[in-house]
């Protein structure tokens, strides 16, 4: 109990620096002016070094294995908070600090190459950046692979998606592969049998926005005394969760983007403000993972505020604040804009329907480039051929292509994955809060969060990472994760 | 020189430590929820831990022995910079571990007591919580004396302005004490004969206040690409010399001390852009120390933007951001309001005549108690004394009297005198720069701020911490640090 309670002070400075790095990060993105960038790296690149020193130590690595052989002492959520230490210790010390800087110095360098090869769509100076990107990455999954007993594939969607299985996502890909393009040319016709949606007549002043956001957030249960709503150029959730930070990005011209964004990271943020709060600062309190993370902001998004009971709740406000009238600010019109199909080129705008076909392309591209399977010359090529196959889209340049994200650029491999098992999960936990609690849907309608809030609370949030994924879907929903509340969603959405 | 050049390594990253607590510092006092704020006292206390820790390492004290045996590598701004980690590193190993953390304990319980007891007068529930601080900064001051052969008052006031010493002050403070309460009465009489200002009216709204003080931060010469203009409770500077964060607090109902106050700030501000930018993360390249900085804000509000000169170019552009008119916004009506002279309870809402009293209050007050001359229950009367003795004002309450201020409860004894030797600095500082460049009068009343600014940063902002206080008060104005421009400036301003 000593080594274990050593442990616990251990993790809880470490917590302290990653609050730290996580406060900084925000600042960097939200307030921070260009000339603080270079003394702001500095500080970044100083903490995050000496926490991996922290959770490489010797001795922590000694205490741990220690603790392992005396977990008989130990209760539940103190034998998971253990595991995930050990986790995070195994992650850590699985590479040499030579190949983490190396790593985090090619992934700094190649992302500004990035950005200013997206801009003049430029794809050979981005290969260039990302070619020791890659080798890199592959070092990394080797390293880990190896350390992990895992596929290389597999370690590096470990960091992402704790126990998270490449055999488990082919099997779920397959069979949302083999239903969605017939499923989207059945609803693309049924889309085209109703009338287009009207367009709501601008400007909507930043204010106003700003506004009903935060009235929205407040209704769905964010809590301002322990977070904030800011504004930056891609709309994140950061801080701690006793201080969540969610940003968007405004238009003047149109406010359903944004009001969306805000709603989507407030599903983020309310998972992070449900966290269990005795288990503050420690690993077993955090998050489970980006599956999970993601589809609680899914849920809030695309289950919820899309749906026609929220926006029977928000027609009457989104009127109010952008003193709207008439057909185009009815709940009719408004649903139609907000589950509208239409396959495209950019997966940030895509919507429910077609996102899918954006990831599973980004998955099988991803494991062809880390197991070099595919050449960097031939990407483009191979992204182009994809999206034709998949969505029928024409892909006109590189920077609407393959160099329209950032996570390649910065070495997140087996990151994508996520974005879909989240959308999955989302519309099972939901299908199961809908079926436990009648009150659910008729508080939506009427604006009352509470019984949806109090479901995901005790069902989600309040786990922290005690459970796996695995687990807590099979807890919560009774089965493990499959496509088929998602495809029961989208047919009652999009063909009834 | 290759000794030197580990140790301006390490003290990079102690000052990459330093600018994330100043950061978490400044988001604590504007953005931060109030839930966020046990996370944060956590997140704070382990850098501070670490910091401490990384300063008073035994290998940076051998490094540093065995770099002084090598001085003659080392050009004139390296050695500058050894001295000022020795610095660094003498006021850090002077004190044991325990001492550090029984001081901030203590500190922080006192700080929240004194909050408390101040909104309820309790001058019993201040004491008690203050004791056992007075009794640990004796022991800082016992610790640090014996380390560096000083007073211990002396000790105390060296971690404020590095190399000032009682004895000069005394000096000073008995002239200007024999110079004062005669002063006070002419200026009143003269005060007296003149038309009372008249009052301006209001509301002024926010945002127009927000404007006009960024359009003044911009005519100054703040870099915007280098800083902001935020809200606080309690104005202040914060940030690091690359990302300067200043704060004000708005009133609609008076626009006039929110804007000195940006001002202010802007001053200090203005020194922390100007340091040296070769010298960035590294100890000879910080401020040199309070009263320098405290010089840097009074030249730019007491000596520049309470003038005659300055008002001319600020009036215009006062009365066409609220809309004012008539005798009320002249320039006339504007000084006499900025230049008003009124002895009454509050420090920080005093004149600059009176100023120093409040000063000199404390400067005895805070020696009487660390000597243990003055017990704490008489501390009261004895203050409530001086004030009338002083400037003839009758103490109503403690919250008025002798508990307004912080800096005691933090254990901040030998802070106070800074502020008037920053007063004295900044008019013989400001004096010496008119008689050098004929141009910057001109220059102000017409709102070009480039020749005044040009002489701050060559003679002051740009020496960093390379001159002490007095070398550096030489070479700018040719002679010690002395009354003579101060008092002239008063005369000048108050007498004629």
């Amino acid at each position: 109990m000593k080594t274990y309670k050593a442990l616990e002070k251990q993790f809880r400075r470490i917590s302290a620096v990653n609050g730290a790095l996580a406060m900084l990060g925000w600042d960097q993105s939200t307030m921070m002016p260009e000339g603080g960038a270079r003394a702001r790296s500095e500080q970044i690149a100083t903490l995050s070094v000496l926490r991996h020193e922290w959770i490489t130590d010797a001795r922590l690595g000694d205490q741990l294995n220690e603790a392992a052989t005396q977990t008989d002492k130990l209760d539940d959520w103190q034998r998971a908070n253990l595991r995930e230490m050990q986790r995070q210790w195994r992650h850590a010390t699985a590479l040499t600090p030579k190949l983490v800087e190396a790593r985090s110095k090619a992934t700094m360098a190649c992302e500004m190459v990035w950005r200013k090869a997206r801009r003049d769509d430029d794809f050979k100076a981005f290969a260039r950046a990302f070619l020791p990107v890659l080798e890199l990455t592959r070092e990394v999954a080797a390293a880990k692979s190896a350390a992990f007993g895992l596929g290389a594939y597999d370690a590096l969607l470990d960091e992402y998606e704790p126990g998270g299985r490449s055999a488990s996502i082919d099997k779920l890909f397959a069979d949302l592969g083999s239903f969605l393009p017939d499923f989207i040319d059945r609803a693309l016709v049924k889309q085209g049998k109703r009338p287009a949606p009207l367009p709501l007549p601008g400007p909507f002043p930043t204010e106003a926005q700003r506004e009903v956001g935060l009235k929205l957030m407040k209704a769905l249960g964010f809590d301002f005394n322990r977070g904030r709503l800011d504004v930056s150029l891609h709309p994140f959730t950061g801080g701690i969760p006793d201080d969540v930070r969610i940003t968007t990005r405004y238009s003047e011209d149109d406010f359903t983007k944004a009001l969306m964004g805000v709603l989507h990271e407030t599903g983020h943020a309310l998972y992070e403000l449900g966290l269990p709060k005795v288990w503050r600062d420690q690993p077993v309190g955090e998050a489970r993972g980006m599956v999970l993370h993601e589809s609680q902001s899914l849920l809030v998004e695309m289950q919820v505020c899309r749906g026609a009971e929220f926006l029977k709740f928000a027609a009457p406000l989104l009127r109010k604040a952008f003193k709207g009238g008439g057909e185009a600010w009815s709940e009719a019109n408004l649903l139609r804009i907000y589950a509208r199909v239409k396959p495209d080129l950019i997966r940030v705008d895509a919507d429910e329907v077609t996102y899918p076909a954006h990831v599973m392309l980004r998955y099988r591209l991803e494991q062809a480039m880390l197991h070099d399977h595919l050449p960097l010359d031939d990407l483009p090529y191979a992204w182009n051929d994809g999206m034709q196959t998949l969505l029928g889209v024409d892909v006109p340049s590189y920077a609407q292509g393959c160099m329209q994200d950032i996570h390649w650029a910065v070495g997140s491999i087996g990151y994508f994955p996520t974005y879909t098992l989240g959308a999955l999960s989302a519309a099972q936990l939901f299908a199961a809060a809908k079926t436990q609690d009648g009150g659910i849907l008729p508080g939506i309608a009427k604006g009352d969060f509470k019984p949806l809030l109090r479901w995901l609370r005790a069902n989600v949030h309040a786990k922290g990472a005690r459970l796996t994924t695995d687990e807590l879907l099979r807890e919560a929903t009774g089965k493990p994760l499959s496509t088929a509340a998602f495809k029961a969603h989208l047919k009652a959405r999009y063909l009834s």
